[in-house]
């Protein structure tokens, strides 16, 4: 039994989903572990983590404009705005995903799904650097 | 320390949500951990899982209904419809529950609450076959 | 490698959320794990657990006000009320959020982002003791 831990970032350039799939894929591989997890976390809470569908882009269309709407930037009853109008819907946003997955590890891989990615969904309007530490734990 | 991984099948009879509480505490048992955590994964991105209320069914029709309300499928405004209406609300619907539930070990046992059921929540009109991997650490 | 399992109960005031953050990295300090994994597990239906913002409490006013518009407790809509108005929409709240986190331990502390606090999010309107489980796995 072994636990690793990986740290990365991801620049992105603004509001959208990011695939990281590969590079989480990468450091299971480089850890050794056959069976075991991996346990992905995002260190931000105005940017946030889905597993999604990452074949076809308009299913990733669908949510970010259904995030829009569900939660509006444009509503009156935010106080918690000094860093504009992305700034408490981000956290919204964030807290209605996720900010950690846990991923089975089989037979030196991550246990995905066939239609399943990971993807770092950034709230903010503006670019931002994105921090992911990666723990594989097993054997 | 031992890491176990399991894969099961559950067939679905179409919307709503189906408990595999029982399936995941005998894997539990049968991997002779007795401290550690169970980690659960579906590999879809048109189902999810939720840990709900299991005594009163009439939680579960509450659930149901109001995820019917807040992403509804009579919306014009999904373009990644190819498989029916239930295309992309099935990935929306999945993506504001969850993937994965980490769920502690203890004395042999999954850490559960008394009214803790864990459910696969299919979200297509179509039965289908949904893949479980659980992955058990510990000692 | 060691698997640590710590239980621990904090007492509401009612609807809002908790800070507990505290008290996981006491734990992980005191499992002596540098390099792992910290599973926070809620054990209720009810109550849900959040990360988000902890440095500017109009954050999470906003959080509290977002959760009793989206899920709001007047919908004539609900059959599961028998503990009032407050019942079902504490299930849904609780979906829409997480029963459990897994947060990477690195060099014996939660890898926790700089804003990043870990809490309750209670949702019913009665105090209610609420119960933790934290499973610390690692080396």
């Amino acid at each position: 039994m072994t636990a690793n831990a990986h740290t990365f970032t991801v620049q992105t350039k603004g509001k959208g989903t990011y695939e990281i799939t590969d590079e989480i894929e990468r450091f299971v591989r480089k850890s050794g572990v056959t069976t075991g997890t991996a346990t992905v976390f995002l260190q931000h809470t105005s940017a946030s983590l889905v597993i999604y569908e990452n074949a076809d882009p308009t299913a990733r269309t669908d949510l970010h404009r259904f995030f829009e709407q569900l939660v509006p930037e444009d509503s009156p009853d935010y106080i918690h705005t000094a860093e504009g109008p992305d700034d408490s819907t981000s956290h919204l946003r964030m807290v209605l995903t996720r900010s950690s997955e846990t991923i089975p590890v089989v037979q030196g891989h991550l246990a995905l799904g066939t239609w399943q990615g990971i993807f770092i969904f950034e709230h903010r309007r503006a670019p931002h650097h994105r921090t992911i530490v990666v723990s594989v734990i097993g054997s």
